[in-house]
């Protein structure tokens, strides 16, 4: 019988290779992706492009109801400016969503738990962890040992969350997702909605680093 | 300065207990309520009503689309009948909905990080704990500390999760509420949606029960 995954793909690179990767070990994937009005919507194109590729399902999950309980983040709220500069500078806190990945996360187990998968995955990786809490492992083992709790009885017994990129560099993850054929055109990363990656925003630079370091040729068109 | 709580409150009497629980200890009251198709929005008109008699501000978070995720549950799937009988009976697994109070109380704290809330709190209760996992005091605490570390370094240093209720019996619950004043006749217990409680399903059985157990008169109308 078939094993089921169901991952957090947003359309960026990281959760795009996270999706080659459990493709690569022969489970049937469902890609959720979240719409929470980001300001694009090109990464969620990138994920339902990424699940017709690996013959997997997509579906979006519409939270804008939630995103309007939070202001004051620069990704939900158009009246906060996306920083320029370094991912990994602490300008970045603004681009902190409140417990998005436990909001995420919650919805994908919840998911796993209704079709009998075992396995829910994200894509964190180590980069994420210094301005992002939620992408630390100490989060990413508490919420498994909540949710495994809080089921108890319910579900595939299999059931684990899974992040297999946390202790990564996006270099690393970059390598990786060569090495599995991720279509890297096919990815976004840019905080900003414009028709081209901006070059200049913390996941723009973040993305660029990472290319250079695993000697990858970037194939995104920036904006200058 | 005043000190906010965010309650997840769905109009029944547990919850509406709960918001006057946390009047009472004089916290500027958010009550969330969550539209997730349930059979009837009626506990949802309680719920606002609930606000407006206590001065709080209601907000209801629309959850359609992680339904659309959840089928199979007798809450959330017309084609699933509500079962009849005991609420503490085995039958009422139907009535599980997968991780919904990781992800109500996952968008709950979230919204109290945005707003530098102090607390966040749900009403479940000791009879609860039998067929929802997600009631449980191992849960409660694993998800708890999952969420105190996801968001570290964001949101009022305070903020904690409490459900108070935890340990009681329902009729505990409904003999604190008799004490502080709530209004019966307008909190909602019934899983089926029709114009008055139908009196034989799960929680019905139990809201007869924990009013005569607890010696108050029930001024609910009942179909027979």
């Amino acid at each position: 019988m078939s094993k089921k995954a169901v991952l957090i793909v947003s359309g960026g690179m990281d959760s795009v290779t996270l999706a080659h990767y459990f493709h690569a070990k022969r489970y049937d994937l469902t890609l959720l992706s979240f719409d929470y009005g980001q300001r694009h919507v090109k990464e969620l194109q990138f994920a339902k492009a990424c699940a017709d590729r690996l013959g997997g399902i997509h579906k979006i999950v519409d939270l804008h109801s939630v995103t309007a309980l939070l202001p004051g983040s620069s990704l939900t709220d158009s009246s906060v400016e996306v920083p320029e500069g370094h991912y990994a500078a602490e300008s970045m806190k603004v681009t902190v969503v409140p417990n998005r990945n436990a909001i995420m996360l919650a919805i994908a187990w919840a998911h796993a738990v209704a079709i009998g998968a075992e396995a829910v995955a994200f894509g964190a990786h180590a980069g994420d962890h210094f301005i992002y809490p939620d992408c630390r492992p100490e989060f990413f083992n508490a919420i498994s040992n909540a949710f495994r709790k809080g089921n108890e009885g319910f579900g595939n017994p299999n059931l684990k969350l899974y992040a297999p990129f946390i202790d990564f560099t996006k270099a690393q993850v970059a390598d990786l997702g060569r090495e599995m054929g991720v279509h890297f055109e096919e990815t976004w990363s840019c905080y900003n909605g414009r028709e081209k990656h901006c070059g200049k925003c913390g996941t723009c630079v973040e993305r660029k680093e990472a290319f250079a370091l695993a000697g990858i040729v970037d194939p995104t068109e920036y904006e200058e």
